[in-house]
């Protein structure tokens, strides 16, 4: 069995690839055999700490790409994790990248996989930028999407092709509308959600953080290992048990940064807390504040998604405590 | 002013030109001057009897052809109609042909749009298509679109690039989900929809029709005159009158087969109706009676958008009895 992920040097993209190269791939027909033979990781770049095994193929190249896409996916790869993508600021920052990189990168890829002529498994990940505009107090799994930013509105056009690729038998897709995914290890990214993972993380180490919005401000969050569970779990389903509609809400829990301080003294110390500084900065605001931070998941909970506890526990496993 | 019609020699396109002809554009400011300059009909054929004036420039063409339509756009197109399309049944059979003038032909005219840096208007044409599988009873402004079709999908996307064109400030577009428009005149084409016209059209003018769909079917229906008047409305409203969600659902009516039929046999006789033959075609069945049939347009209406008054008037309409 042959996997693929795009953005597989990213954090995402690792993680699920350690996940993959233990739990390994998913049986075609019942009995089928689901051994991962090569996973190929496709990126713009990989860090030196990249994951290592002698089934993984690292390469290097542009989403966009599209002679590179078809001979990564020929003669038949098996399943993709499509994760490759440019963040909300980016693509909020740069129209003609994000629209090159998220619709036109997703439709390389699509066609790439409808080419090899064995419907490829295809996890996609959305987000919650898919929402905003005049939204319920809570949304749910009918709730229309109406993105405000180039970042979800390409998310959504993405959703929407998994689906109707699907339909036509070229690929079994699957879309996970993710969290905010807190705490994100490493440097700051473009992601306008970025700020939920640095009040914590550089605190925790130490470091100052600049937190844009409100303390009343909430965000609907999933740890990392709750997302990537959610990505493998999306991927192992069978497909009835997706039915027509391919895009699911992932669970998640909603936090104010007012309680994701109060969680980081509890755990850190007031002293950490004193590390992070309010500075207002309307774009960011903007963007995150229009996202909805109250869900009911009734499907993915069916599906058997899970969620995290609470935020105590997401700093707790951050730091490695029990 | 100059103005655009994409699809410009088909039936609306011609309908919405002889209707700005008369009508004129629109003031940019207050007291700035309305008048219609140029009116560019973009197609890529024109029937003989296609509108004659002197403010008429024709122009063949693909609308996937970039370099011709940012020539067509410049120096500065005021306002566009996009009603070039890949129909229903036709972009279901050729899923190629269906994204590259659906989604890529949309996206070079809305870039040629932009390139323009005036914001032009753009009023686009979307579908009852945008809704599918598992609807509620009746459809609202905020009902989520699921196209259960290429058509449907290709279409919704280009709902969304009109909203995120638009918040970009690229264009002031303006999306108009329009019903099933019954009756349309002249042949069947390949719209999976046009049965409803042709089981009315063609008895009227002798000839025999055939139904694909049980008599108990319904559509959600709107006259040419209706439409036409719904797409003018909708690009002479100002843009604080859309406000951030330029997708809007128009006005219709629900008709079902046998209403309509009881409606010939009122108006035409029984004999017309003995025309129509009944001949079940899954494809087709699978497409209609996946739309949704009943709708509140509780915006549209607060807007101005009017609706027909039922289907008697409809075709009283169509055969210019008062």
């Amino acid at each position: 069995m042959r996997l693929l992920i795009t953005g597989g040097g990213g954090f995402l993209g690792q993680h699920v690839a350690r996940a993959l190269l233990v739990r390994g791939g998913f049986s075609r027909e019942p009995g089928a055999p689901a051994e991962l033979t090569e996973l190929v990781l496709f990126d713009q770049a990989f860090a030196p700490e990249a994951v290592q095994d002698a089934r993984v193929k690292y390469v290097h190249g542009d989403i966009r790409d599209r002679a590179l896409l078809a001979s990564v996916c020929a003669p038949g790869v098996d399943a993709v994790f499509h994760l490759a993508s440019v963040v909300s600021a980016g693509a909020e920052a740069d129209f003609d990248l994000g629209m090159g990189v998220n619709l036109d990168g997703m439709r390389a890829l699509l066609d790439a996989c409808r080419a090899t002529g064995v419907a490829p498994r295809v996890v996609f990940t959305s987000s919650v930028a898919a929402f905003g505009g005049d939204l319920p107090e809570v949304v749910s799994d009918t709730t229309a999407a109406t993105p405000q930013s180039s970042y979800g509105t390409q998310k959504v056009i993405g959703e929407l092709l998994i689906n109707d690729y699907t339909r036509k038998g070229y690929i079994d897709g699957r879309t996970l509308r993710l969290p905010t995914i807190v705490i994100r290890p490493g440097k700051p990214n473009r992601a306008a959600s970025g700020f939920m993972s640095s009040i914590l993380r550089e605190p925790i180490s130490g470091e100052r953080a600049v937190c844009p919005v409100p303390a009343q401000a909430r965000m609907w969050i999933a740890s990392p290992q709750r997302a990537v569970q959610a990505l493998v779990h999306a991927f192992r389903l069978p497909a009835h048990a997706w039915g027509w509609n391919r895009t699911l809400n992932a669970p998640g829990i909603t936090v104010s940064v007012a309680q994701a301080l109060d969680a980081l003294a509890r755990i850190a110390g007031a002293e950490a807390v004193k590390r992070v500084r309010f500075e207002p900065d309307a774009v960011i605001e903007r963007i995150v504040l229009g996202w909805p931070a109250r869900f009911v998941t009734d499907r993915a909970d069916a599906l058997g998604f899970a969620r995290d506890a609470d935020i105590d526990e997401i700093i707790r496993s951050h730091i490695g405590l029990p």
